[in-house]
């Protein structure tokens, strides 16, 4: 039985190509592997899998009874409610070190960088293991999108070089031009529903005992998403009706390099206590904030602490 | 400020000769590092550090405020209370993983293998870092420790071969040697207390929401132990009395590859549940039972889920 690897929910780019790398390198060192997912990719991964020949990975919901590796989460609330009755062989991540534990040993390749695409890359050379080219490109574009084109404060050096490498096996002459054709079809809105924009890339994380939802939806102009942004507020509410203390979503303009953060909150003070800014109304808007796991997840963290 | 490089609570060789291999690595990446730990070395980690001419690490019962890399754990119970008020930058360990989460990513190395020396081995390898000397001589030293000299069954091939090499580098010509010269140390019991030899390498658990505490004592003959195992068991029954639902030690015979194990519990039929193996009286034998890491914790986890 195929060990699967898996990402977490509402899977970006990172998280699906990030299974299909993984899959790929433990398959070739010898434990037979498959990428799956939990949920269909986004128009964005769309793009990334259809341009470089990959495909989508399975998607499930249940992994009880199976070996699994995880891939850009190590937070059980982004996993399938019976993780516990899986065996986790390993983590591939990029993020801060999530609540999920093991009764046994495993192998763990984490890494503070701006994408799980960069660690993958270090494990094929480090193994000893050619990328093959359409996974090669598959990486080059899940770092320009979780680095939003370098941009992003989370983006290091290991990241650009890895780049530079994947692009080179991939045969990807201009690098930029393709993320802004990546960024664009991120961009887009037409035909998605409210709830398909708000989860498109969304997770929900403890926050000292408060269920948090934070989304995220970047584009390479804000004005794209005036038509939709009172649907959006509607929806998000819809979803903090759900049991949680607070849904926030940011809207991301990657040009401009800021974030507008739609706010329903049990207390919306927690946003002046993160960000040091005050709310107008439902809204405020976050210069120089593009990163939900090392801009927002960390102050929030720290606010709902005190 | 040096990042504070630290193992687990009752440090064994792994511990303390990891928390020096990773603060030489972190230093030479740029990063300046300082190996600590939670308590003074035991005669088998002090006959290594003589040996090979290293500094025992500086004794730190509080990290608030500090920068830390852990190495050896990643539970809780074996770190300081005060690690929530420190900044983890870093984990490199070969154990299960434990229940420290972090607010910010993070560097880990984590690997299913018989000693953390080991993954440090091939972090040296993969950053292009020489092993100093006298590292090499500490690390070889840890996996011939924790690998009970290749016997266990956490022992991998990875293990073998970083011993091999770094022999090599520190020029020891005959590895089983000195690991039986290391394991006589080891098995004297002469002059040590009760609490001393309790404590020599004990680990407390949470198991289902119990305190489990299991140490392990290690030697070349059980003989060894018969005059001090009445004492032993007086010590573990106080231990107990602390506030945990039960207190386990390991005493193993190396050569006769298996371990006598001393119950004391709220529950001893989880002992039989574990093990399938009926105590008699306040012990029972568990053959083949060398490691506490692969061996007892996960069964007693799983029969304190059950």
């Amino acid at each position: 039985m195929a060990v699967l690897v898996l990402g977490h929910m509402n899977p970006d780019t990172d998280s699906i190509i990030a299974a299909i790398g993984v899959a790929d390198l433990m398959t070739k060192r010898g434990v037979a592997a498959k990428a799956v997912a939990q949920g269909a990719p986004t128009p964005e991964s769309t793009f990334v899998l259809e341009k470089f020949g990959l495909t989508a990975p399975e998607v499930v919901s249940s992994v009880a009874g199976q070996k699994v590796i995880l891939v850009d989460t190590t937070e059980r609330a982004q996993l399938p409610a019976d993780l516990g009755d899986a065996e986790i062989l390993g983590v591939v991540d990029h993020h801060k070190l999530g609540d999920v534990t093991t009764p046994n040993p495993l192998e763990m390749w984490v890494w503070p960088v701006g994408c799980t695409g960069t660690v993958i890359k270090a494990m094929y050379d480090f193994y000893g293991i050619e990328v093959p080219k359409g996974i090669a490109g598959g990486l080059l574009c899940a770092i320009l999108s979780d680095t939003v084109m370098f941009k992003s404060v989370t983006c290091t050096p290991q990241d650009k070089k890895a780049v530079e490498e994947l692009a080179k096996i991939a045969g990807v002459a201009d690098v930029m031009a393709l993320g802004m054709d990546m960024f664009k079809v991120k961009s887009a809105v037409e035909g998605a529903s409210m709830k398909d924009l708000v989860f498109r890339d969304y997770k929900d994380f403890d926050m000292n005992g408060n269920k948090v939802g934070i989304g995220q939806l970047e584009v390479v102009d804000l004005s794209i998403l005036e038509p939709v942004k009172a649907g959006l507020y509607e929806e998000i509410t819809r979803v903090k009706g759900e049991g949680r203390h607070s849904v926030f979503l940011l809207l991301t303009d990657i040009m401009k390099e800021g974030s507008e953060m739609l706010i329903v909150s049990d207390d919306p003070s927690k946003v002046e206590a993160a960000f040091g800014v005050k709310p107008e109304g439902t809204s405020v808007w976050l210069d120089g904030v593009m990163s939900r796991k090392k801009q927002v997840v960390p102050n929030f963290e720290k606010a709902f602490k005190g």
